[in-house]
């Protein structure tokens, strides 16, 4: 089946349309195609593809260029296809994360044939699953000229709200030793399982840094997200280990974080295992005081780790905004307000006619 | 294959016969119907058989019975049979957990014939895997009258000492609760790993009783096993469980001991998942103190849960008694002093004689 995109047709019924395209993450093909197709026929733009990835690019000259991104696929469907329309309302999957936000991107990208700044339009595959399958790190690695740009407006589901940046993460293993021993003759052993007691009084009197960054108030945290120890039920475990998760704010980079990490932990046994920088929000910028100006709001930190980060690691700051509700991403009942869709292809407008 | 057991052979001899006979748990037909025939052939014994556990009694009308009992199983081989003789030592699978302590039982049903005491001789099967399967159990079950008696010997490896009674054990789950968030925002969320803090601390205060239960010290202990929380990276745990074992004196019943965790963790969820009750070491019992003084040496607590506790649940005191070595059970390298059966041996015939 091949899907035509009109572009001219109205934000909301564009929505519904692309919604209506299963592409949850690895079956982008048939959205991608139609994207490629409905793009290549705007001679304003120059369109590359790579994968299921699809770039579009003004060539105006124009003193900057702003990135406009946002993912094709979706979570896997719940039996909420077709989508649907209740008063303002489009339910279905992928409505909220990010279609919507996808069929702005293709409207101004039709409508803006000069706009005020050089404008790329992204649109990746694989959003939603294993970060290494991740479409824009992909592109991020074989061609980062074609995400190049002076600030990027990632268009996640942010309820129509500018966030700026997004804090980083990292997750390490903090490791107790022991003795075995039979339970029956413990105190031949070492518990290492009580021995993780500090460990989690460290986490639990720990205190959680508020740093306003860029002028925005971020809000970290140092979390257990797991703990494992024991052999059997009869043997005294010899190892216990607590992963941890510490989500930090942009004013420090990963190698800063992992030394507080360390620093916190210090005297136990620490094991990183994975870890993404946090992407300063960038509103400093002038153009990005002007996307500001154009789509109102005030600017508030993402505490979440997001896509922004790889635009951040290219030198391009980056901000999420876009007209889903964050807290329906991934559910059921999935919906998107038709007015806030038209809301923010006005401010998109506002900011790039 | 079938084997003839000379009966009248050295006792140390007759310890390598039985060895040379794979038995591995739930194999031991070929043990089991080669002990059958060597017992049918002794005119003063009674002889029973229930799957690949073998009974035989005297029935001289003594004033007093004594149970003499070993498992015929032992755990996987590891390479190392046949047997063989280095010096003292006899190697090799099974040979010091426990067909020594067979060897021995078995020199004593032929040699016999008329006991100061009446004596039944139980060899079973599958001692060494699940308890459910456990051939003593099942006699317990079906055969109850087969294992009456005043005072039963285990002849289980004690290195020639005498182990009185045995300590129970039960294990416990302590949960903790929360409620789940993403990590980027934990502060929505309770941290159930954190509030296992509480539970690491209680266990690491704990002081172990060491309590006098018939003249004989044990040695409690209350020990996490376990630990485990966590649903994914990036999710706060909104469950930790810690799971415990005590291990508890004979002066406690089951439910004492169930009831003192209960009350150690009082405020916390407890949930009980298995346990055996404790036995006493019944050696203020006159037969029983005959059998220390014929076999000698300082009768010392048992601490580790064994099949004695199943004699005890019958109203029939029980000790460990043999001439292995425990530390060598299990092992690859096994082996048992042929000096120390032998010594077995003329302790037990001193006793029963």
């Amino acid at each position: 089946m091949s899907t035509r995109l009109d572009l001219t047709q109205d934000v909301g019924a564009l929505t519904a349309l692309i919604v209506d395209v299963e592409s949850v993450s690895g079956h982008e093909k048939e959205l991608a195609d139609a994207v490629e197709e409905a793009l290549r026929t705007l001679p304003h733009l120059t369109v590359d593809r790579d994968g299921d990835s699809i770039v579009a690019r003004t060539g105006l000259g124009r003193a900057e260029r702003v990135v406009i991104a946002g993912h094709l696929d979706t979570v896997p469907l719940a039996g909420n296809l077709p989508s649907r329309v209740e008063g303002d309302l489009l339910y279905g999957c992928g409505t909220s994360d990010m279609k919507a936000g996808v069929a702005v991107a293709l409207k101004l990208a039709a409508a803006l044939q000069a706009p005020s700044r050089d404008v790329t339009y992204v649109f990746y595959d694989c959003e939603e699953i294993e970060a290494e399958r991740n479409g824009l790190l992909r592109l991020s690695r074989s061609h980062p000229d074609w995400l190049a740009g002076d600030f990027a407006v990632l268009m996640e589901p942010t309820d129509g709200m500018i966030e700026g940046g997004c804090q980083g993460t990292l997750r390490a293993q903090i490791i107790t030793r022991g003795k075995r021993a039979h339970s029956a003759r413990s105190w031949f052993g070492v518990n290492a399982v009580h021995a993780a007691q500090p460990v989690l009084e460290i986490l639990n009197a720990y205190e959680a840094r508020l740093p306003v960054v860029d002028g925005l108030e971020y809000h970290e945290g140092l979390n257990a997200v797991a703990i494992t120890g024991g052999v059997a039920g009869n043997v005294i475990p010899d190892e216990c280990v607590v992963t941890v998760n510490y989500r930090f704010a942009p004013d420090l980079s990963l190698e800063d974080a992992q030394a507080h990490v360390s620093e916190v932990f210090r005297g136990f046994e620490v094991r990183f295992t994975d870890g993404a920088p946090a992407a300063r929000p960038g509103l400093n910028h002038p153009v990005a005081a002007a996307f500001v100006d154009a789509v109102g709001g005030e600017p508030r930190a993402k505490l979440g780790w997001t896509d922004v980060s790889l635009f951040s690691s290219l030198g391009v700051p980056a901000v999420n905004y876009g007209p889903g509700d964050p807290n329906l991403a991934h559910q059921q009942g999935e919906f998107v307000s038709l007015e806030k869709i038209a809301d923010c292809e006005r401010g998109m407008l506002d900011w790039l006619a």
